[in-house]
């Protein structure tokens, strides 16, 4: 690849907004990056003036038998929205940490919004909380004691279950208003706190594994919201060093990282940040979850030292789990071959993340018999 | 997997409004469906009364110095929309076929619109134009007369002068005015039509493929809009056949093919379809594009009875041609290993598409070494 092919790269500096400095180091906050802005959620949340938000400024007109249409707006970035029109509205309040929001849409199912930002729909929650939660599980034998950071609609808890190997599960959520709203909307997410391995404790992460003894987690997922309101310091440089402290040798985190196609400033930076913290493995994966911005998520897996974890190819397969396949419900989107597929990155990813080129997996090797 | 694991998939009801009619067999077409009732576009682009769309109602006053946003709202399907800023409609006509538009958008890039459906932005085009043209050419050995059918923007003729073996190019558009538009808005994409091996053959491409000998190709792609207005007719068997007749034993068809997170049953009916017609292979992939509907495209991998065509893994894989990855402008999307990783299916689309489920990449065997 030539010196200079990113700079002909219209496509991502459209994306990206950067300015061609000339220098070929230019690395400006892109306008178009609401998330790394981080600033008055609910304002930009209605920042379509032509789009009515059922939410913010029309919640009393939320049936269609008044003869008026609501829409939900979710926004992502300046010049683009996504819009769900708004069933009616199950629940709406403003929590110690956020404004809690739950809709029933028209053709996505419930949805569960906070601060303005969509975080699930019941129509492809499957392929988020599966994704997250089995590339680290699957990375590593017999997973024992796993923590979850966030993830307080129990999502996550619902798919760590399905591993029999897991002894105890805790989670970190800071807002028990999430976990209250899911318990009583999502039934098929909050499942997952049923599981007497379970261990709820409602606070600060960052506080809680200032409490954990070294090295008790054979992994930890970070199932937080984006890096805007209370999830702000979960993507800093202190929150990974106690992360991986709370880890054992060859243990593992998944995180979420954001979408390939808008944030690739956010998903350099992180990796940058991981690099430096762990030091076995750093990886990004990323797969489709419709409702999201631009339609992807990325995850950044991440291993201590000690044993070497193959993140690209599960020691830990799904399929030979017992029992795994089915366990409270069916796997609706993972498998082990979307597990191997979803570290494959597209070229531009490659070129742009410059800590992506000698990571990713690698042109050949990857043979479907 | 269980004989009721359907019954339990919410998730894929919500997607596709079936009613479960306890035999196991219903076969509705969803409500959720807009392209399959393929009905007065016009009139679906403009569904949300409360977005303000710069195309039909508001094109008069289409710049922000008026003191008023306008937006252009692609209808995805009824109560979803997505919707981008108009900086500036640069065109708008009615063809002898369909309605034109082009708009700059605010962070998209150039846009091209027929029929109130998005076709493409400057910002993703890459993904949908390599994937569609690599995935065929890359799965045979030295491809030389290839058929493009739509395609007027010329995005995938670019992407076909990659291959230095190819010596003969026909493209069959029947919309004059998408190829001037594209030539006067799109030249990074137009520049396809300036390879001396294409010939440009403006009009119908079933009377076109009439006429053309038997067994004259080594790959087809159907580069067609919705099946909607023009490009009704390509989703058909006849059609198929048509395609089966002009490609070489051994030859391969590329068919965009819907989304799999909203159109599953349109999904099972053109492999159902494509079976019956093409004695070699047929496969789904799928890639990411996140300003299509649900932020993924499908494509429809064919191969006619003949030398057998492991779609699976390149044969002639784009990192081996001289010269290819930099051919016109760097490749952006596609690799190999996003080739292999196209195939590899989310356990719903394998439980939803009977027809997938023997067919689809095995579970085991994606090494990444």
């Amino acid at each position: 690849m030539g010196e200079d092919a990113g700079r002909d790269f219209e496509c991502q500096k459209i994306m990206d907004g950067k300015v061609n400095s000339g220098n070929g180091s230019e690395k400006v906050v892109p306008p178009c990056c609401l998330k790394a802005r981080a600033s008055a959620p609910e304002l930009e949340a209605k920042c379509h003036s032509t789009v009515v938000s059922g939410w913010f400024s029309e919640s009393q007109s939320t049936s269609d038998k008044a003869g008026k249409k609501v829409y939900f707006n979710n926004p992502m970035w300046p010049g683009e929205a996504h819009s769900l029109k708004v069933e009616s509205i199950l629940f709406k309040e403003k929590s110690d940490y956020q404004e809690v929001l739950v809709f029933e849409s028209s053709t996505c199912g419930k949805v569960l919004v906070l601060d303005g930002i969509l975080q699930l729909t019941e129509k492809d929650e499957c392929a988020y909380q599966e994704m997250i939660a089995h590339l680290p599980l699957c990375s590593i034998p017999s997973p024992k004691t796993v923590l979850v950071v966030g993830g307080g609609d129990g999502g996550v808890l619902r798919e760590i279950s399905r591993h029999s190997s897991v002894e105890h599960i805790d989670i970190c959520e800071i807002d028990k208003m999430v976990i209250d709203v899911s318990k009583k909307f999502f039934p098929e997410l909050a499942i997952g706190f049923e599981d007497p391995r379970v261990n709820l404790h409602v606070g600060d992460a960052i506080e809680f594994l200032r409490h954990v003894p070294k090295g008790k987690y054979d992994a930890i997922i970070v199932d937080s919201s984006d890096p805007v309101g209370p999830a702000q310091e979960l993507v800093e440089k202190p929150f990974f060093e106690t992360i991986a402290q709370a880890l054992r040798p060859g243990g593992v985190l998944c995180n979420m990282a954001e979408s390939m196609w808008l944030h690739t400033h956010l998903i350099e930076d992180m990796i940058s940040v991981c690099r430096e913290t762990f030091k076995g493995s750093v990886h990004y994966a990323w797969t489709s979850v419709p409702t999201y911005p631009s339609g992807v998520i990325g995850f950044l897996l991440c291993s201590t030292e000690g044993p070497h974890v193959d993140f690209f190819n599960p020691i830990n397969p799904i399929e030979k789990l017992d029992g795994a396949y089915h366990h409270k419900r069916e796997l609706r989107f993972y498998n082990s071959e979307m597990h191997r597929a979803a570290f494959v990155l597209p070229s531009f990813l490659k070129r742009e993340v410059r800590l992506l080129r000698d990571s990713a997996a690698p042109e050949q090797g990857t043979h479907i018999s």
